[in-house]
């Protein structure tokens, strides 16, 4: 039988392993921070609608500019931004990497603040692009001073800010974006300053947005994505809000009608009901909280979250800890930080079914807080 | 305002402008080689009802390995392959794209013949492989002997055959791919050969396809897409057959859940009416033969084709005769071969408005052949 090790495989790719968050059918996923809510009936039903119409011309290529989509994304995100600032792609992986293709590559660098999401230092790599780990304050903070200084050292070529933070949950300042953003000025040169805002939605109401930093920053880029908030993580749409110099960037590294007329369609339809859509929002946040409340009264060290998931430690052996929630019909996810756990906040239904096993486990000592 | 000189754009990039066959809303559209023919009514509602079952959990992220996907995929090319051998993505210019990540790359090469299909060396660049162009025989014709000496003088990692090719409509001989295959195994290394069969459908009845060099061929790959044949270009969906170990490769490459859910219910729907989704192959076969043999007799040299699209040549000005045929509403394609022009074969109407078009133009002296 072939293998990998008897196909010229590019050097840097021998002996890596794909991505792989276990993909298991269980009663109760709460390890990769799914909307665990399904869309709305109506919602549902306006969607099919506008797919049944696209498919009537299925055989033509799609607009290869989504000008329809890019509307609709302006129209939601406000700040005063038109089309001509919104860029979508299949998830907001895609976007990145085509942010990474346009101002990365080889012999240039990407900076992050560690820990942070994992995908980032895969694009990285997958572009040629240096990944850059820098650290974090106390509890997983950034400050302004704190990521200053590593871009001092570093002088990255990209900075990507996780708002708030993955795996964390962890808040970020505006103070912190704009003074990276004066920092990636260099003698001559400059940087691009990403803010991935995936799960902006769920921060307290009223949190201001990087979007509103966008004006006068042409070097800004604000990330999105209809996976958490919107409940589409299966439709695959990510997108971007900036100036429109950085879409034409984009425009010379997509692969031509990278947006097929199906995630067209179905993504302005979610988008003209996006009160519907976010209607979860709301109770996805209070079963966050209640996360935090009850695993801090189990004696575990809940993390300060504005996401849809909460980091906790104090966990004594993560890995029988996941085994023995996973043979209770519960995944959450092991993300490689000692002693912690990251558990997506569900239904009311599937969080009590989680709270309810972690203290029973407790109970039984089989997931012992240090 | 901001222009794309202001971004640090990398350096490759500078001075490129975007891929991009003109989006026009024109009553004759022959220009990017699609399937003129819609979606026959009842499939459409086939497709409609997965894709609504689809969304009914489009809240989660797809199935990483669109396992039904890769199984619909596998029957219906036959060639007893199974969906180990099988691998999608969104059009098959992502599946060459992840082929170019894993195995070109910087330091890397790869061999294509000139005209070939313009991608080609967009997605070297996109991807920092080195585009080496080979050239071919009389009439776009590719011989074992011109393939392999090629392949002998530059040692690529990579050789894409395009089979038939595009822009030309050109075969090729399964002796040509076998010959490149055993040439591509060097002093202690070897390449990986690629035979894009995007237009395979077309060819006549009977013509054995690269599927059956698999065998034994462990770095041998065949892209397909359900673009053209299977009228399917808005939803993007490209693929290949290869060895397992191929697809393994892959996975080391691909943006993880790069296929929704939705895509993946459209296709396995579609795939599932293959035989009404290629009635219309038949018709498009004689409309091609149909303008080869028009267009010869009145006075232009007609290429011999294979595909759902026709190369003539002996246009005194392209560029002319593209804006006296956009001026009567019929968008084709000028591919950039001096004296030649590009048109696809559709359906009976719009041939017929096609070639009555040229006719007159070339009575009123305004498309001369040379």
């Amino acid at each position: 039988m072939t293998t990998l090790d008897d196909l010229p495989l590019r050097d840097d790719l021998v002996g890596k392993t794909p991505y792989g968050a276990p993909q298991k059918h269980v009663p109760v996923a709460l390890n990769v921070n799914e909307n665990t809510h399904p869309v709305p009936e109506a919602v549902a039903h306006d969607i099919v609608a506008r797919v049944a119409a696209a498919i009537l011309t299925v055989n033509r290529y799609p607009d290869r500019e989504f000008t329809g989509l890019r509307e609709s994304l302006a129209d939601y995100l406000g700040h005063g931004l038109t089309r001509d600032n919104l860029w979508a792609a299949n998830g907001s992986n895609e976007v990145l990497q085509q942010v990474l293709q346009a101002f990365g590559g080889p012999g240039r660098s990407v900076l992050g603040f560690a820990p942070t999401y994992s995908m980032y230092s895969l694009l990285a790599d997958g572009t040629g692009t240096d990944w850059i780990a820098g650290e974090r304050d106390a509890d997983y903070v950034l400050s302004p001073e704190t990521a200053v200084a590593a871009v001092r050292r570093a002088r990255p070529n990209i900075v990507i800010l996780c708002s708030p933070n993955n795996p964390t949950g962890t808040p970020l300042s505006l103070e912190t974006i704009e003074a990276v953003y004066d920092a990636t000025r260099y003698e001559g040169s400059a940087g691009i300053v990403v803010v991935d805002e995936a799960y902006a939605e769920f921060a307290p109401i009223g949190t201001p947005s990087a979007l509103s930093l966008l004006d006068g920053r042409p070097r800004l880029i604000v990330s999105r994505t209809m996976s958490k908030a919107f409940a589409f993580a299966g439709a695959r749409v990510g997108y971007l809000a900036a100036d429109p110099a950085v879409t034409d960037a984009l425009r010379l590294v997509r692969l031509p009608y990278h947006l097929s007329a199906l995630t067209q369609a179905a993504a302005v339809a979610a988008l003209a009901h996006s009160d519907e859509m976010l209607a979860m929002v709301d109770d996805i946040r209070g079963q966050r909280d209640r996360i935090v409340r009850e695993l801090t009264t189990l004696g575990y060290t809940a993390h300060r979250s504005w996401s849809n998931f909460v980091l906790f430690g104090g966990v004594d052996d993560p890995h029988a800890m996941f085994e023995a929630l996973l043979e209770r019909g519960i995944l959450i996810r092991d993300i490689g930080i000692p002693g912690h756990l990251r558990v997506t906040a569900g239904t009311e239904a599937e969080t009590t079914a989680f709270l309810e096993a972690v203290a029973s486990l407790r109970a039984s000592g089989s997931a012992a807080a240090e």
